[in-house]
């Protein structure tokens, strides 16, 4: 086998590498500290919404916590983030007639207006999504709260592929329906699965000015169910929603992040990654805070096994993912100003579920070059090396040069839990989180010792 | 490609094979009815031990359920099977000194002898496995209560090695140490999580006579580590326990059966199965609740997208497998008696969870040409094709000419849950479950299509 020897790297290397591979999920698994971090991000923290006191407090953990870990150095980087806050409880039900109503869980989307104070109560028009607007006409919309009710498709296996084919709907839902004359708009959940739990999740009026915009929230699935249901059995039912949500001044926030000086080409910049803030529904377990404690904990498990790395690595804990990016955007901004030479960013946001390979966004030549090493993760079980997308975060470094990687764990419960209430702690489980940390740290280990193309970066080896 | 094409199936014949795939996984996903059933199994029937009442009535309901299917044949084969009954909920303590007692969860193994009716109390003497006992010799262990703590160890990726390198313990340590004199046995469950579930599972006393037995309970791994801290701090102190199990005469059950006859070679034979029994701690949804659905689903599914197996198809609940493997024993010798020609079996036992591949009990030959329809799998992620067991309840089919195989899901939480009280339908995801029925659906396709080996068996194709 010569998978990872590339004419100069012999037996001997390989051997050097299955070893180090080895050392890194064995520390993971049985020194690890992802989950002890999680858990004090999860139970002791808990939702990290941008702007909130409970995201100063994770950026003060951190901060803390990686500089307990003896990097080269550990800063904050500061950066304007958007301030939304949900307010008191939204409430929610369907009338059939006056006084016969049946309540439903529903949640503001993150970035909605409010409805009146005394609430919104209007006739339901169900859609299967933006395009159904245009056919149905300003007459059929104009006054009524527009339902989008298509389903995540079960059938797709990869269920980030479910939810891009779905999440119009929540994006842009409201803004296509104010330009009808629409009173507001209720969005099915993003879940592929029949329970009870409202999902948030971002969306944006566009172009809309503030007189224009509608309140739009989300039904959980069950409640998106009944009340298709009963708008079937009679479309002249009404429905009422009620959310006091709002948004406030920008405030001034922070990316976390650490380094370790590369030994040999400190100038080249490899970052591991994960958002620091979450929706304020759960705890943000899964999204993001797993990513956030593996990314961390990848620069530990080097530190651990004894392993200095030639390049400069680097975690960045990015602020305001869920709600403007503005953390990934000042990342790479600064970046740029400072004339960083970044070679590779590896972002885990996807989960804290049993790691089944990566996805680049990367030349040919780049993945050739990588996916060489795919035997090296098969005792790991990691299987997928494949093209695409990385992560939001990093999405803003794009440049000629720099491979972008994201980690794929296994999808099929992601969605059960994103953006929900549900998305907690006891959702994760430590084995699942720690093979995710371990099989980051492998990679970040490769690229750092070889690069990613096929010309050896690094002189002198 | 020429994945599944050898020489006289060519291109239309794979595309084919994609379809029917697509098929099979989409109808499973949103038509499927195995979650159905093992919420059924799980919450309307319970913990199905062999020889209770709810066993039976797990008899009565997939019968009646494969009855509904339109199959050509279904049936029972009675079979005895040991009936071992728990009685009264165990309890356990550490006492530190006389009247200072800290209360641990334990639970009877699975064909155990009750303590005595007060409990017994005894010293305790802390080993890492049977080949402790020799060295400590019987004078540090007569009297004394043996607690076995080796841990499963977290660093393998597969946990099934893990548990097998650890699992004679459970089924031999009270055996062992009964040879030395001890007077009981507390072992660490078999679990790589800290966590207060005791794990029950089966032992055996080997040839030890009645009146040489001694109870032998499974402790939490909570448990287990309060124990040996406590022990570390005073080897002196007392652990007791009471347990009032007992073995009851055999009992007549029933492995239930289900087929589709081959359209083309009936006489050719291919077994999808699962067992029907489970410990009575929790309601067994993924041991093996999951895999009996799953093999049901097989058959329904092929009813569903339409396509009639050219060999004879056959689902077999097996009873028994837990505490005695009565009913896989029972269904090759029949099979033997009945001189029926097994082509193929495949059992998914290893919980409801993402599929990630198979493992193949067969020749060279055969694995080859199997692996070659490994391209077909990818689509679904699942990728490990190997070579190693198959299922307990299919093993005694073995024989020449007969692959058997065991469906490989994700192993991680497995040992979270099993034999234990928290091994409930909750614990089980609907889709990952709908995943595993519809990737044993296609593998069984497969076969059926194209025989196990490199020779085709079916004339006239």
């Amino acid at each position: 086998m010569a998978l990872v020897a590339s004419g100069v790297l012999g037996l001997n290397a390989q051997q050097a590498d299955e070893e180090m591979l080895r050392s890194l999920y064995t520390a993971s698994l049985t020194q690890g500290k992802s989950y002890e971090w999680l858990n004090y991000l999860s139970n002791q923290i808990g939702g990290r919404l941008s702007g909130s006191v409970q995201a100063q407090q994770a950026v003060d953990y951190t901060r803390k916590e990686l500089e307990a870990l003896g990097l080269d150095r550990v800063w904050l980087q500061p950066v304007m983030v958007p301030k939304w806050v949900r307010g008191t409880p939204e409430f929610a039900y369907i009338e059939t007639e006056p006084g016969a109503t049946t309540n439903v869980p529903i949640c503001a989307l993150g970035g909605s207006v409010a409805t009146p104070g005394g609430g919104l109560k209007a006739p339901v028009v169900e859609v299967r999504g933006v395009e159904d607007l245009e056919r149905l006409g300003r007459e059929a919309i104009e006054g009524k709260i527009v339902f989008y009710n298509r389903p995540m498709d079960p059938t797709l296996i990869n269920t980030f592929q479910s939810y891009s084919g779905c999440v119009d709907q929540r994006y842009s839902g409201a803004e296509e329906a104010a330009k009808y004359g629409a009173a507001g708009v209720i969005v099915r959940s993003m879940n592929l699965r029949q329970d009870d739990y409202p999902h948030t999740g971002s969306m944006s009026y566009g172009e809309l000015s503030l007189s224009e915009r509608i309140p739009a929230a989300a039904i959980s699935t069950n409640g998106a169910e009944l009340l298709s249901t009963t708008l079937a059995l009679n479309p002249d039912i009404r429905f009422y929603f009620r959310q006091n949500c709002r948004q406030l001044p920008d405030v001034e926030s922070y990316n976390v992040i650490g380094e370790i000086r590369g030994s040999e080409s400190p100038e080249d910049i490899i970052v591991v990654g994960g958002h620091l803030d979450s929706w304020d529904l759960g705890d943000g377990s899964h999204d993001d805070g797993a990513g956030c404690v593996q990314s961390m904990e990848v620069l530990r498990l080097f530190k651990t096994v004894g392993y200095r790395p030639r390049r400069t690595l680097r975690v960045v804990l990015f602020m305001n993912e869920e709600n403007g990016l503005r953390g990934g955007r000042k990342y790479a901004e600064e970046a740029r100003e400072k004339n960083e030479r970044h070679l590779f960013a590896l972002e885990s946001d996807a989960g804290g579920f049993t790691p089944r390979g990566f996805s680049f966004d990367c030349t040919d030549e780049e993945f050739a070059h990588i996916a060489r090493w795919k035997p090296l993760f098969e005792p790991y079980l990691v299987h997928q090396f494949e093209r695409g997308g990385s992560g939001a975060d990093i999405g803003p470094l794009k440049s000629e040069g720099l491979v972008l990687a994201g980690l794929r764990p296994d999808s099929q419960r992601y969605f059960d839990y994103h953006h929900a209430e549900n998305d907690t702690f006891e959702a994760v489980n430590k084995r699942e989180l720690e093979l995710g940390a371990a099989t980051m740290a492998s990679l970040v280990y490769l690229v750092d010792r070889y690069g990613t193309g096929p010309q050896p970066i690094i002189r002198g080896r």
